[in-house]
């Protein structure tokens, strides 16, 4: 996930699988709560009282939905370094709406999202075409982004340059 | 989320709707790194030294696995309530596979995982049947679980009883 490689261009690109992995471990603790770990960290997942848990962490789906920010400011890092553009700043807004009654078990709906929405806001000394460029590249590289595109539930940002 | 309806009895359930949502809001730091806000929480978002970042928490994947695996702690327990199982315990282990050519940008490579498995060790006083009944309803009604398999990575668990 170092790579420097421009990425429109194809030569010196390995042709063969780069196989990365991510690993982590989840101890339920009773309840609605589960103890994450990933290697030296540890998070705590749980659901507000409401939902039964007893809102010690962020629910599962928080934690799906950051995991996605995060990603998005991984990729517009990485390729904003690999492009030479100067990013000041990223806030991303996301929210996943659901038909809450796939999680209570009526056939026939599925549980997961319906849909993602949000905005994307990023601040830096970019020209609209490096802009649109680096909106491109980054939705097509981020594996969290990836991970709902393929699933049907393409994440709808709107996305602004310094406003 | 806090639904009793026994999911086999199509009585009683809702046949519109029931909107839910989930947000969050992500504030980019600069390198690898990204604060999330999800209400009163907040964690952090980074990468290890080697993938450019300040190792000050999780990696965005281990996240979206950690909410994996929060996920189904949460439907386990709801539908063992639900079911009036008794469950004493819930280990998850999970490995993501990536071809990282995909987060490089080399063309026609996905960058998001190409396989995901693992293990569930489940303890309680369940017969197997009722085992068999518990990983199905946990798999159809997992709101992550379900992102994970409609994106056509279906996570491959191991799953074991009291053992």
């Amino acid at each position: 996930m170092t790579s420097t490689t421009d990425p429109t261009t194809e030569s010196a690109v390995p042709s063969q699988p780069q196989w990365g992995s991510v690993s982590t471990s989840g101890h339920w603790t009773g309840g609605q709560r589960t103890e994450i770990q990933a290697r030296q960290f540890e998070f705590v997942v749980d659901e507000p009282a409401k939902l039964g848990g007893t809102d010690t962490g962020p629910n599962p789906l928080e934690y799906v939905l950051g995991g996605l920010q995060g990603c998005l400011g991984v990729v517009l890092n990485t390729v904003s370094n690999e492009l030479g553009y100067s990013l000041d700043g990223v806030e991303v807004t996301t929210t996943g709406t659901l038909d809450l009654r796939g999680f209570a078990g009526v056939p026939g709906v599925s549980p997961q999202f319906q849909k993602v929405d949000g905005e994307v806001h990023v601040r830096g000394d970019l020209t609209e075409e490096e802009f649109t460029r680096l909106i491109d590249e980054t939705e097509r590289r981020c594996p969290a982004y990836n991970l709902f595109k393929d699933s049907g539930v393409t994440p709808e940002f709107r996305w602004t340059l310094n406003s």
